[in-house]
């Protein structure tokens, strides 16, 4: 792979993502001038303190320039109005890639908005996240050993070539694929986990107030990771369950009725099954953990 | 808190958190001699090979004497034939404690099995863990800053105190509660989570092979974390749905209505449900934080 360098990056969206992007692209010296666009003014704030890019603003006009390569790194919801402004800023030709959660409707969006060849498009999403939102959180080695999925659409294997380039040189691993099954895969693997954090943290919060203490002091029993996936931005979320409905909707069923099976298996004391069950689980982990995918977890404390 | 030194301690199951109370132990100096007994006979050669204990036997017998203090640390399958040998076997005064997950069902068993006054036992709680299992995974600082709670049956302050300073010379912080109420919570911080994650790891392999090898490398999405419930020691967790029944299955009924509720709301694209949700769960994240129980999760590899 031979590593280009760009002259102008522009991250849109300096939160946890972009600002890793930004980081990384400092750090590997990817692109030589960083710019950064974010409509938050906390955020262009924080992002000037901790000198994270060369250049921030709250509107893309004020930069008065082109850009090499665009990063899209902000909730879904934004996307349509991001095309409209690239599409009547964009005047030279310009990679853009993006990080978004749901391929299908960011692919809607575009064909909807876009009407500039000027704009060199390869969605992305790449697979590497912290439940912490904010440019402060972001960390360069955040890509590292991850998977980015692209799915482009009907564009020149030359384009495909150069983003896929950009998120390698991230360190990730590249792969391809049809936007759809982008969709569902990511809805098991990542949107159904979310939701049931999210609604196991719910009907805890829910419990009369002295119980509800209680869990909150006896947290580090398992409940503690479900609240760790929880604390994510609730804005990016609520975007992915708007735009990823039916392959949400659709693995949901799928997770109510094993849950139901698990449910009747105790209610019967059906040990052998509950058994058979567990020692699955604990296989899928062990290869979770085999190829490299597990992270790290430490129980104890900072200090 | 006077720190005691007792002149023997036996752990009954060296599995992770025997091994790490026979650590703590030792590295605190709590007991002079520690001695471990295990059925199995791969989690004694692992414990003598890390000279984990000053001696370990797979049969209580073998011992030919007695202890100043005793720690149960088997699955709760297991309490009942524990509690028939120990009744037996004590011939003198011996603090005895647990480390079970439940505590009506331990109480249960004990007071149909044990009819010998030698044996001085209050229930206990540690609330710390990992899921990996075996003596090979222990480590003395698991209870450090964690909860241990104690459900004392009718019995006398005095040593409810001195199981209580055992636990704490450990570093744990003690809270005394009624076992049932003990129950309900654990139901809910602990055994909920635990179920759901195993169905989520469930659902996800039971999906067509393709996608099932694509969620495994996409992993790092959420489902990971799930992933790392589920690799917990299976016959432990076979044993609390047995012997927690009725709280895990309330609990459980609770968890699925409010499933239901942010079903339906995606479904009317409720979008203001779901923020307003998202936003009071990523507030409840940050309570757990601030009383330093969430632990710390590093989202990169060892190399």
């Amino acid at each position: 792979m031979s590593k280009k360098t760009y002259e102008t990056a522009l991250v849109i969206g300096m939160g946890l993502i972009g600002s890793s992007i930004a980081r990384v692209l400092k750090e590997k010296k990817i692109s030589k001038k960083i710019f950064a666009l974010d409509k938050n003014n906390e955020v262009v704030s924080i992002s000037k303190n901790l000198k994270l890019v060369d250049k921030i603003e709250n509107d893309l006009k004020k930069f008065k320039k082109q850009f090499d390569i665009i990063f899209i790194c902000t909730p879904l919801s934004s996307y349509k109005n991001i095309f409209e402004e690239l599409n009547s800023y964009i005047t030279e030709k310009t990679l853009v890639t993006d990080v978004g959660s749901t391929k299908v409707s960011v692919i809607d969006d575009f064909k909807q908005t876009i009407d500039n060849n000027k704009i060199l498009f390869v969605p992305a999403h790449p697979i590497a996240g912290l439940e912490k939102s904010g440019p402060e959180f972001g960390f360069a080695k955040l890509f590292e050993n991850r998977y980015c999925i692209l799915t482009p659409m009907d564009t020149s294997d030359e384009l495909i070539k150069s983003i896929s380039n950009i998120w390698k040189s991230f360190g990730m691993n590249i792969e391809i694929m049809e936007p759809k099954r982008h969709d569902r895969v990511l809805a098991m693997t990542s949107h159904i986990p979310q939701l049931i954090a999210y609604s196991v943290v719910g009907t805890a919060t829910e419990l009369e107030t002295q119980m509800k203490d209680e869990v909150i002091k006896y947290s580090a029993a398992g409940f503690r990771d479900f609240t760790r996936l929880a604390g994510s931005d609730p804005i990016m979320w609520r975007d992915v369950y708007e735009k990823n409905k039916e392959a949400v909707l659709e693995m949901l069923g799928r997770f109510s009725e094993d849950l139901l099976t698990y449910q009747k298996a105790i209610r019967n004391n059906d040990l052998k099954y509950l058994e058979e069950k567990f020692i699955k689980s604990k296989e899928i982990r062990k290869i979770i953990e085999d190829i490299g995918q597990a992270g790290r977890f430490d129980p104890t404390e900072k200090n």
